[in-house]
């Protein structure tokens, strides 16, 4: 008997009529021959009405021991009802909190890291027959507190027990019915993948293709969890991620990913001094201001320009902590754009072929449109444009990466390395 | 320092409002110099909300163990949402569910009983100056499963508690402001008891006045608990539950309790024969139908008749379970009554007053009302009538058991034992 673990999302589990359809889908799977572990989430908008709640309640933001006391029912009540559908279609089930799973965390609450995981107890009810259903997002410090995991934390409950157990198998159950080269909406054409590789995951999970938990995948990377992420509401093949995903033929770029919540910020005219940028970012870190792209220019006669782009939300909060700093640093000007989205390519080909930044400028550039910040890493490269320009770009270079069929190969030119 | 229990039901932290007042209540004790432990139940309607929802999941009813599971979390959320309330206005509060409290309970779901509490945790974050909130009607079973405690859970939660710490004081906080003679919808001038007896409590309790569970005041009386029920809303003073209430200057009765949930079965004509009534209420217990009052007429010629009360809604499942019986115990005639109610007048001194039964009976022959059924422990004595003489009859009771002042005596013929 191959063991799988089973994760359900929020809206997989929303309603009744829901948790029956999760049920069922349970049951095909045991039927099938596999022993069944199933974790699942709050349903829909449950932690949302939590939360609601502690507002009309306190002024400021509650404890986070006591927020996870609250929030953590959100999953045992989907864990229970899901367990009772299962059982009113005769299955046998048993459902398990966090620490009834052996799910020992960080003595952190909000956003705990899972340190250990007991699984004798979800190993033995599966022995004994069950599907065995364990609450997401959520365990015990060693010393009896309940913890839970922050965002995305069912999935890496899942990946997390899948690597414990262990499993043969991690199957995320999503509202898509899999990874696709880039979102269905900007292109048509947009293909779903039958494999991607863990750190071409993580990048498209990065960049806001939010199927999978970037914790999540790094934690299946490290433990070498086998993942499939597929559709929960239909059978369809979903994408197999893995160490080394299958290079499809001549396909470098896996997927095109967009975020559009970026902003750039640039200070200009700063003094050649050592220590000016050390003291820039250092004040922009205090105030958790996240910080992504940085770009230099040369220096032009002792003074240099610098931009950098943050989450939007950002803008105003870094433009202040500049502005307070314009006085010790000595700039000229502080500069600011909004309206813009991060393209990125993603592959983990790319490192080996050449020519494949000439393809993205290239596409760009046709089309007239003018590359505002541009930054690149081994198996990823990004450049930030103007929003009203995204469509005709990523269709482009969907097009021009092979992405449209999977015949088409790369276009690059041969004495180029990206 | 003394230690309390404070025990606040679901209505009392129906709402955010409401939540925060208990928070306020309690903050005031805390100030008054005493170590605070406060066991809430789920938020109003929250257990039959969850309760709706399985009924859309299940045919039939659903695994009581995953009930458990359910149900378990509504309590959870109060003493999250409460702890929340008492550190937004600047108090140290922690909360913790039943597992956390050291609560443990027999491996039953549904209904399980309080086995052992060790309450080391509770302690400790008290001496820490916190105030500790304690989720009512849970625990775990030493497998470690959750477990709920049925009906009236979160006051032997907190009864047991206190008995476990030892508190100096149990405070039952509920929508009325103490235990009072009659209810006071009937008859006006129902006065609030100062104090009360364990017994008379429970006999009160039993017939229908449920300010309190009987499972919570008899783990009371075994443990010696002293309670107080008192009002979550006003600061009155509340009514002392003790083992022995001191009697007030010539009052006998302490209090009219009366149960519209009642039906009279009759069975006429029943050959005398060893074992017949067995067979009868043993087949009735079989099918889990509640008998409370039973009478026998003598024997007249080789054939008795028998009346029975029951619950309302066991009335038609008791006459079948009578009318298969009919060929095998072979009596002559079944007759059912309803729109009754049971008349109770309660006092631990009754048992050494005599003339007591007499005055409930010419109280209720004065107004001209026939009684249907009579029946009498050491501290109740309880007559059964027409419903539509209620009124009449707790207001004579009320008043002959000198119950509307303080300072009437109880009329009773002395020759009379009751």
């Amino acid at each position: 008997m191959s063991l799988i673990v089973m994760k359900f999302g929020g809206s997989s589990v929303g309603d009744a009529e829901r948790i029956k359809r999760v049920a069922k889908r349970v049951i095909e799977r045991k039927k099938a021959g596999h022993g069944c572990v199933v974790v699942v989430s709050a349903m829909g908008d449950t932690t949302d009405d939590l939360i609601d709640i502690t507002k009309q309640i306190c002024e400021g933001s509650p404890p986070a021991r006591e927020m996870d006391m609250l929030l953590s029912t959100g999953e045992q009540v989907s864990v229970a009802l899901l367990s009772m559908a299962i059982h009113s279609l005769g299955e046998k089930a048993i459902s398990y909190t966090g620490w009834q799973s052996g799910i020992y965390t960080e003595a952190v609450h909000g956003k705990a890291r899972i340190t250990d995981i007991q699984p004798q107890r979800v190993l033995d009810s599966v022995a004994q027959g069950n599907i065995v259903i364990v609450a997401g997002f959520q365990g015990m410090s060693i010393d009896g507190e309940i913890t839970t995991l922050g965002r995305g934390g069912s999935d890496t409950t899942a990946v997390a027990l899948a690597a414990a157990i262990p499993a043969d198998l991690c199957e995320i159950y999503t509202d898509v019915d899999g990874i696709y080269s880039t979102d269905p909406r900007v292109v048509k054409v947009a293909r779903k993948l039958k494999e991607i590789s863990y750190d071409e995951m993580l990048e498209l999970a990065n960049l806001g293709a939010a199927v999978l938990h970037p914790r999540a995948v790094e934690y299946a990377k490290n433990y070498n969890v086998a993942l499939v992420v597929r559709s929960s509401f239909t059978n369809n093949e979903g994408t197999n991620v893995k160490e080394e995903a299958v290079m499809e033929q001549g396909i470098v770029v896996r997927g095109i990913a967009f975020d559009k919540n970026v902003a750039r910020v640039s200070i200009l005219g700063v003094p050649e001094k050592p220590g000016q940028l050390a003291k820039v970012f250092t004040s922009l870190a205090k105030q958790q201001i996240d910080v992504d792209i940085i770009v230099q220019s040369g220096v032009i006669s002792g003074s240099a320009d610098f931009s950098f782009t943050t989450n939007l939300s950002d803008r105003e909060k870094a433009l202040n902590v500049l502005e307070q700093l314009r006085g010790e640093v000595g700039f000229r000007e502080i500069t600011s754009e909004v309206n813009l989205v991060k393209v990125s390519i993603v592959g983990a080909g790319m490192v080996s072929t050449p020519g494949v930044a000439a393809t993205m400028f290239e596409v760009i550039s046709n089309l007239g449109i003018s590359i505002s910040l541009v930054s690149t890493s081994e198996i990823k490269m990004s450049c930030v444009i103007d929003q009203t320009h995204l469509t005709e770009v990523v269709r482009g270079l969907h097009t021009a990466f092979g992405l449209d069929t999977e015949e088409q190969a790369v276009v690059g030119g041969p004495s180029e390395r990206r």
